[in-house]
């Protein structure tokens, strides 16, 4: 038997690249943005014109994280933090990302990739990929 | 727009362990057999006793390559050895094998995964590759 | 002189798996299992439909540091959270996963492979490890 | 004294993707593409749905190389395949692709960054590359 699986297009990935630069120059930050597929693999990214080189590889780190586990990144440090083994051992995850900034992205109740941004404080790199994920939210609510 | 993809179950999977792991012991050599899914990611994974320690690396590299190629690793040599520069570059790509024991597995038309057989010559290993195809081929010709 | 050496067989390897899985289905959790031979290697690995694909590494590397260092990684955080300069290091080490759900699997008193778990919280990985090893006890005893 | 160096701004790299893909839908192939900067950095990717897998890594590596040392990767055989010691040894430079589908994107003289496509035939991936390399001709002969 065949599983059944959802996973993000080039068309759809665009939209919300597009999206999170957006939101990112209405705050006046300049960020890099991933979309993963269901496999954690890159769809698409782009980087902002002087956005830290740093942050590249965080985006997708994050974009991973979301969609290999299936929860925002900012959800993480709440899992693990009143567990002394998971707060200091977890983190050395093969890029595992425990602040926030990774979203996955559903299908309904399907996971079928996720987003990242880096650049900005936490809190503008959430926002960048909320808006991303509220740009897609008619195929996402399905 | 989302995109409907074929994955792998953990059931088919141990199916296609056991066939591959049958026809290796009808042959007499010891092998080792990865299952992946369409992300490339592993699934299921056995190593008869006494089979090379090796081959546990490369089957996973057969099958993950026949996944995220679809196309069986004994067809890639055809494919660069009259093509100077694939044939001694395009070899050093991260995982790909070019050589026989590793097949893409589908449903209908779709890429599904891959499977991948190490430990005896690239004849066994084929061979075991298409038992466990063989095993699954009402789900595969669907 | 050479030292003789327990490992652990494909069909032992087989027999763990399942029993861990079929705990993990009580539990109705989704796990990924991995075990390793005496010398960290892989032998035997399962991922049940939809775990989270970050836990295929991670059920590799908690078998494979039960099988070298000899201790459940359940013991290690207290190992270490004592001696500053462990705690901040050791937790480095390639592979090396200090949070529990990963165990030595012996013979008698050797030392022969180990196995993991990820996918559940912790005590649901501990569950799925303690009912493989309760599988097999009566070669673990002997 | 510092030096001046040119990069590829966002806009331009959106661009490049936007016309290798539209020369890849012409020839009915699905690619990734990918543009670095002058560091060989990601600033842009984008991966048609079903190209393969494979390829995504392959066109990253390819930008890298031909901003990393400012040619197209298809005239590196011709450079390495007289001198065997290149010709065995250099393929294993990390990320270094000796086989066409990567171009230096220049400014003027300058060596701005690079574009990589994989997916398709070399001769189809290095006509995306040129298509890319069209679009934005008039910033490139300046």
């Amino acid at each position: 038997m065949f599983l059944e699986q959802k996973t993000i297009s080039r068309e759809l990935a665009t939209r919300m690249l597009e999206a999170a630069v957006d939101k990112a120059e209405e705050l006046r930050v300049a960020v890099n943005v991933a979309i993963v597929d269901n496999g954690g693999h890159l769809i698409a990214f782009t980087r902002m014109d002087h956005a830290p080189l740093l942050s590249v590889d965080i985006a997708q780190n994050k974009a991973y994280t979301a969609a290999a586990f299936g929860l925002p990144t900012h959800e993480w440090y709440e899992l693990i933090k009143d567990e002394p083994s998971l707060k200091s051992g977890i983190v050395h995850t093969n890029r595992l990302t425990v602040f926030g900034g990774g979203y996955p992205v559903r299908c309904g109740d399907e996971l079928a990739g996720g987003i990242g941004v880096s650049g900005g404080t936490l809190e503008e790199d959430q926002a960048c990929c909320e808006a991303a994920l509220l740009q897609i939210k008619e195929e996402v609510n399905k």
